[in-house]
């Protein structure tokens, strides 16, 4: 079965890399073939643009998604993008490591969602959440805060975890279609004692092996995403 | 009194494009001064990096809040990001103008805080809300969405607006400490007609002035942010 990591941290020997590194050797021991997205390693570009798309379907006004609709039919995606969806496509699992700045996943990886993760590739009107193009497909978040675990409660400064959380749970993962679990979070990664990070590396293994039964993979095959075609029925997302 | 508008749409036609000039009519027939950060156009690039900086704190490993702690001490910020600085810093008013993409800021946007309101410029750790830099000044969110009123509800697709905005307006715009109003959100405003269209641009208008009343800027000389110095107490945030 294989398994995409999308990781977003610009340092190595961060946290967010040794959670990386735990996934990775995790799911190899467990016989699993792994490829890693390393956006920073990989200098991907987060800006949408015209650049995205060797197509062109509209040369006086840039929609992005009719541009997307236009690319996803007519194969008409730059070599990175194309390269990144081949890694989607070939995926049954994803997983995002990240360190949470700003309440959300940093720009890197916003874009990648944007540029990547694209109308008529990944999601069309009708087909999100329950009818999304991921079904049978397997998502995870792992994520590093500086906050502790009490600043994302209830009466914390930012608000319960569940509530910072929700629109990258709900309007990103969930969008798509994966079977979800529960984000993983460390907190204060950085500040907690070197016992406290061996523990969440440990329950954040355990995850990960969690994470392989949400994926529905008979002979480890990801369910074919829906063919992509043109779009004629589609409306905007501005 | 100085506005800073920081406008992330690609396509100059497009709604948050009339919103962002809307803003900017009605600003400066009041009187006021209005910059705009037009960041497609200006190609400003939202990727953290240690080309972020002139100064080094660390050369073996980068930490991004230590280098942006010791650049704000040095004035070691590259001149893109100094100048986007010197522009909030001059603004007694900010105002954000976007599209909701997945649930959040473009990643362009998204880079713009985190490059832009750096650790020691724009916050410390006992310095946000409440007692955040930006306190005396006033902040506004401006949205075009793509799906319906009804799809942003209690019992939508995607989760009450106020839901999915909560890290958007709580851990970003009311973290710096800026006086915050209710953002405002033109729904489906690809979708609907013309009329509500221009309604939603009147509406926006009024909101836009009433922003105005937020900053308590006597003389109109935005209040001055805290002098950044050599921190020596901060923590990280991974």
């Amino acid at each position: 079965m294989r398994t995409l990591i999308v990781y977003a941290h610009p340092e190595p020997t961060s946290f967010a890399g040794a959670m990386r590194d735990a996934a990775v050797s995790t799911l190899e021991a467990a016989g699993h073939e792994v490829v890693v997205s390393d956006l920073y390693a990989e200098g991907f570009n987060p800006v949408a643009g015209r650049h995205d798309f060797t197509t062109v379907a509209d040369p006086e006004r840039f929609h992005y998604q009719t541009e997307q609709a236009h690319a996803s039919a007519e194969r008409g995606y730059t070599p990175e993008l194309a390269r990144e969806q081949r890694r989607v496509e070939r995926a049954a699992v994803i997983i995002l490591v990240f360190p949470l700045w700003w309440g959300g996943v940093p720009a890197i990886l916003k874009g990648w969602f944007e540029r990547v993760l694209a109308y008529g590739f990944a999601y069309e009107d009708s087909m999100r959440y329950d009818t999304g193009f991921f079904r049978g497909r397997s998502g995870l978040m792992g994520i590093v805060t500086g906050g502790t675990r009490e600043r994302f409660s209830e009466r914390g400064t930012y608000g319960a975890i569940e509530q910072v959380l929700w629109p990258t749970q709900h309007c990103m993962v969930e969008y798509l279609g994966l079977n979800t679990m529960e984000p993983f979070v460390a907190y204060a990664a950085p500040r907690v004692s070197m016992q406290q990070r061996r523990e969440y590396l440990h329950q954040w293994r355990q995850r990960v092996l969690e994470c392989l039964d949400g994926a529905n993979t008979p002979g480890g095959e990801p369910p074919a995403l829906k063919t992509a075609r043109p779009a004629t029925t589609w409306s905007s997302e501005e």
